[in-house]
């Protein structure tokens, strides 16, 4: 238990505590990254005592978690893995849950006993909803509004989710005792609870999240990688400062978690970044423009600055 | 003494010290806000002995700056401030620096004492050369590659320069002298000084620098203040994380200043500004293109990350 104190010395909050108690007894994982880690990490804070198997295609999450006591059983199985659990999390990369709802859901389901929760953590909603209410699962979409650069269980923090909002977007066969088993969840790792649709909540993360990964990415490629950039990239390379490194922070992630991401919200991202050209386009205006100047720079700064808020 | 303590508990680097030692005895700062007083609490934490004077229009920063010991003396006058120094700093905002060098560099020359060096700390150097090089002023423009998105001589810091780069542009009629009293300047508070031209400043900055403050205004203009998006931003706000943070901390900053860099360096930002449209694009073809798939976003995520290199 020492190895926490240093990342967490806080009391973990009673009401965190309360709600694990609440938890089902049996939580199964099906991937064990980040997510799934830091998941398991938070609850064994609260000291509470559901029994945590998690699966993986390689097993190497899981015998990793297993090594650093985040879960009870790295299942040898899929079916040894959800055998008797009350709550399944899918908790892989975005296409492998995509594809496990499509391909596997049949399969997943004969073994549920009926009763189970499916939730899963990814990053988009609308194409797994799609495919869950194509089954008879119990499914709650959920994504934890947290993450890392880093990925894999070797990242897995215990407090990632603290006051982090976590999204509810149920399915159709969802029933009430399914949304609260993983509002529940959210609430036992410190995460707040949101309900929304699932296209809310695409559109939602586009704006404040894809799209800041595509002009990170972007930003990149222009100063780094362009014709007419690359070779002046080492000298101002050396001068870049913290504006810099904020502005590319995103373009360091984990491509496939990434390319998975915005494959899966092609549409809505593809509308925000039609949007972000039309003000790229304006600032070049302003800057071209022979009414340009420091005034009207200064103007479109100020408004930026305003719409942002408190931080 | 004490009050320094928390920000800085390191023992201060000898070089500093050995560099602090080697400073002209009488120093005057013509604009006193973050980066003023941020040099003169670094000065101070070496034991060096200049004396400090500064001057601006309505007196507030040397006033504070006086109030926090940062300096020996606030001027009542730019004849008073300049008198005897022998290296005078133009701190005030870019346009205030330019306007400073344009109008009244008659009237500061007329009182340099003929040796004075010159220098400035001002985030574009084409058009202040320019303005320089048209006096005979002692001049080597200067560029501290460090800031916070706080202003005024409130965020001062000590170790605002420790390990950032500092850039020397040397004017023409600059002297060995001249160089070596800037350098000095910077290695005594912390900063690595480096020589560059101003074409080659100005390009290096708009890329690293003034490229990401307009990726980040037209960023928060696309999501919080467009037709389509304005709407929906107080439900996406709810939700952004780190990576909304990270994109739109530069649209936080004074935007004045923002508008001043962005103003004396038009030519040199548009020209990236171009270059990034073109990167938005071909990530909108990737999007919405009939041959697009996950494998391609996959690899522009890859070679995005691959050419940012180590942290």
């Amino acid at each position: 238990m020492t190895d926490r104190a240093p990342t967490h010395p806080e009391p973990v909050d009673p009401a965190r505590i309360a709600a694990a108690a609440r938890l089902p007894t049996r939580i199964a994982f099906l991937g064990f990254g980040l997510i799934a880690g830091s998941i398991a990490a938070a609850l064994r804070e609260t000291g509470s005592t559901p029994t945590l198997i998690a699966w993986t295609p390689d097993g190497r999450g899981p015998a990793e978690g297993l090594r650093r006591g985040l879960i009870a059983t790295s299942a040898r199985s899929l079916d040894e893995a959800i055998d008797g659990a009350e709550l399944v999390i899918l908790a892989g990369p975005p296409l492998a849950i995509a594809g496990a709802l499509a391909d596997g859901a049949g399969a997943v389901r004969a073994r549920l006993a009926g009763e189970a929760t499916v939730t899963d953590v990814a990053s988009t909603k609308g194409r797994i909803l799609e495919l869950a209410e194509a089954t008879e699962l119990h499914f709650v979409g959920g994504h934890p509004m947290a993450g890392r650069e880093v990925s894999g269980v070797e990242g897995a923090s215990a407090t990632l989710f603290v006051d982090r909002p976590w999204v509810l977007v149920p399915a159709r066969a969802a029933r009430e005792i399914d949304v609260d088993r993983v509002a529940t969840l959210a609430a036992a790792v410190g995460a707040r609870p949101i309900r929304m649709t699932a296209a809310e909540h695409d559109a939602a993360v586009a704006a404040i999240s894809h799209l800041p990964l595509v002009a990170a990415a972007a930003l990149v490629e222009a100063i780094a990688l362009s014709d007419g950039g690359a070779e002046d990239w080492p000298p101002a390379r050396a001068l870049a400062a913290t504006g810099w490194s904020d502005m590319t922070r995103l373009a360091r992630g984990d491509p496939e978690m990434g390319a998975g991401i915005l494959e899966t919200n092609r549409a809505a991202v593809a509308a925000r970044l039609r949007a972000y050209r039309d003000a790229i386009d304006a600032w070049l205006q302003a800057l071209e423009g022979t009414d340009a100047d420091a005034a009207a720079l200064r103007a479109r700064l100020e408004a930026a600055r305003d719409a942002l808020g408190p931080r």
